[in-house]
């Protein structure tokens, strides 16, 4: 029903450029083809770079001619949410106090790809500083639906296959549900595993660098690019299994299943058949897949996270908004949303001691997730509570995507499931610093469901 | 023979300004007054903000005539550091790649500031990106001598009483050494206790927000203001002890000296005599002064730290500049000092396991400096290796400076020491995460030896 997630394998491509039998120019001109026929009525970009862009295919066509490429990026065409600074290209946020804003140098993760021959088309659309409700950009695959956020841009575009991966990032669930809305793989590392450095953030705490690809081999090679080039937030060890090739596929031994509570409040009937015969499915494979409320110590642990913590995680969100959202709200009051106004107030009336206390009892509750999931390879899940919306007021449900983003915990989502003749992705969360661990699982899981 | 520390102490007149004996206004002018008749000799503003200034000030004048001042630092005028944004003045980072930037939004240390009444007098020279070796800045006690750097125009500032208090930031000794050199008190706090957010990073790990005042009081009252209206940077629990007075002078039970090999053979005899007696005169004040070379755990810990492991944390600081420093050498490659290259070059040839490797080694040196300074209240060593040299060809030794830094400790430089004429700072340095408890004892000390 939807795109075929490889229509647009760059991964595949590159090895016709290896051969001669293709170029990165030509690839790129088919992604240019696609954007100019589809983007009129996706509006996934918001500004396009094409001159750039072509002169960058230009360089990485004579390097694949002189066998010399620099990376596995090498030529590979991707879209860059607006709001990761680019020297080339305004950075605008998705808000109009940033209209017409350039920076002068690339974000970190921008000069990685860029460094490794990655050819940006243009900046995607965000909703706005990625925190907002919604904007211009449409379903590629419906256009009376949303696309999701906060990544709207990057999803639409790879999900229209203009390119074969864009850039997005995700505080809460802003790189995996629209990834699956668009029918597309999406990815979420271990927190700072991927650097943010030269994005502007919402909550430096639970901002995370996304990747959102039509495969697999393409969002692993964008991210280990990133990795090996730029590394992760200062700090951190990076990302674990980052290399030249995608970490082999492995059957995971025993998954998790994560219905929560709005598997009956907010998940269509369809949805919910598409996820049971995915588990089914694995289940014939070998894969031991238990239920989250079979395991009488993750169910705890389960029921504290989506309890009073979850909400009490906010009041993370809300202190570190401070810089610079309070500067935003004095200078232009009226551009800023109701919701992130409300944050701010929060803000205003806490201490640094409940600041404190928030981030110890988050501390705590990441060592539970630990203990909790430590006899399973992953947990499966939802990437959403069902297909994209028909809509355009909002960017959908959040429910499912809190878990791994507040935990810090490494996150695909995998087109594997639909309803309403719509993608719905498949959410697979792993181990804190394991996320080569976890691309192999999920790797195993799409090549068998395939 | 060095000014009086307290010569423009601001807690006092802030005394008069709420009894309307005086105001920030006319404050301000004496400060300006200062500046026009020595900052000709001393170069120590790249930037004045007169005219925002004054303004800023008649604004604060009207809070305490009202009885309405925002707090504590209500009409201090400071100086801030060039590698620190500000809105509505130009940040130019000590270096020609960013001549005439103006930032859109102030760093979260001055917005705090700014949101509390200071009063941004203007912009202190910096070396080049807060870590080039020298600048046009002169020391204010003896224009032949270096002020120390890199926060050379902060500590100028303030020990020719030009400001009360001014900031800096430390990525090896950038705030204690040229505190020590001008005659100011010099506080680097806890890693990450104080935003860095808006700052022009070096290599974040070892970034620190530093303060530089003609008192503690003064000190305190500034560092705590950026605490608790912005915040440490994110992730950070925030700087333990901050509040709107300083905290109560303690008499430290236990103090640890730390000569250094560096005491043979950098240190000059008058600075050493200076320290002996400090330290003597601790003693005769019930403080248990031990060496650091008769405690075997501490010493064994104390000579790992100065072997290799130093050298390797440099490592560290290479890997982190590749974010923004690589773009800065490919488009303005004469513009970067020789160290910058080499540690570019060191870059280049890491690979993220060595990087983790480092940051492993650094986890538990940390933790070994806990295990090792768990008996003592403090070490108490030099700021520097002696007075500020005579000659500007480079701000000085980092010996003494780079055991604080690389722990995350936080230390205080005291102007308690003289050498040649000239004031040489003593260094107290605590546990991690306790910056209040090391207050009280600095303040103890402080008023001890006054």
């Amino acid at each position: 029903m939807h795109r075929s997630p490889h229509a647009l394998d760059f991964f595949k491509a590159r090895e016709q450029f290896l051969a001669g039998a293709d170029t990165p120019s030509d690839y790129l001109e088919r992604c240019i083809a696609t954007i100019e026929s589809r983007d009129r009525d996706v509006h996934a970009f918001v500004t396009l770079g094409l001159e750039n862009a072509r002169r960058a295919a230009d360089l990485a066509t004579s390097r694949y001619r002189a066998g010399t490429p620099l990376s596995p990026v090498d030529g590979m065409p991707i879209g860059v949410k607006d709001i990761m600074d680019t020297a080339d290209l305004p950075t605008q946020m998705g808000n109009p106090i940033y209209k017409g804003w350039r920076p002068r140098w690339d974000a970190a993760c921008v000069h990685a790809l860029r460094s490794g021959g990655a050819i940006v088309v243009g900046k995607t659309v965000t909703t706005a500083f990625a925190g907002g409700a919604t904007n211009e950009t449409r379903n590629p695959l419906d256009v009376t639906r949303t696309p999701g956020g906060s990544s709207s841009g990057s999803a639409a575009a790879v999900g229209a296959g203009m390119v074969p991966a864009a850039l997005g990032t995700q505080t809460q669930g802003s790189t995996l549900r629209p990834a699956g809305f668009c029918g597309a793989f999406g990815f979420k590392p271990t927190h700072a595993a991927l650097t943010m450095q030269g994005i502007h953030p919402i909550t430096v705490t639970h901002d995370h660098l996304g990747v959102i690809a039509g495969s697999l081999e393409d969002l692993w090679s964008v991210a280990s690019r990133v990795a090996m080039a730029s590394g992760g937030t200062p700090g951190s060890a990076g990302l674990h299994g980052a290399g030249e090739t995608l970490p082999p596929p492995r059957r995971p031994r025993k998954l998790v299943v994560m219905h929560t509570e709005a598997w009956n409040t907010e998940v269509d009937e369809r949805t919910r058949a598409s996820f049971d015969t995915l588990c089914s499915a694995l289940r014939s494979r070998g894969v031991e897949v238990i239920s989250s409320r079979d395991d009488a110590n993750f169910a705890s642990f389960e029921d504290a996270f989506f309890g009073p913590f979850a909400e009490r995680s906010v009041d993370i969100s809300a202190y570190e908004m401070k810089w610079p959202y309070e500067q935003y709200l004095a200078t232009h009051p009226d551009l800023l949303e109701a919701r992130q106004k409300q944050r701010l107030a929060r803000a205003a009336e806490m201490t640094p001691a409940i600041y404190a206390e928030r981030l110890a009892e988050k501390a705590a509750m990441k060592e539970r997730a630990k203990q909790a999931m430590a006899d399973a390879d992953a947990i499966l899940t939802l990437s959403s509570s069902g297909p994209a919306p028909v809509g355009h007021a909002n960017t959908g449900s959040r429910t499912y995507l809190l878990f791994a983003s507040f935990l810090h915990l490494p996150a695909f989502s995998l087109p594997l499931l639909e309803s309403q003749g719509m993608p719905v992705g498949a959410q697979l969360i792993g181990h804190a610093g394991r996320d080569g661990d976890l691309c192999s699982a999920a790797r195993w899981i799409a090549e068998a469901m395939s």
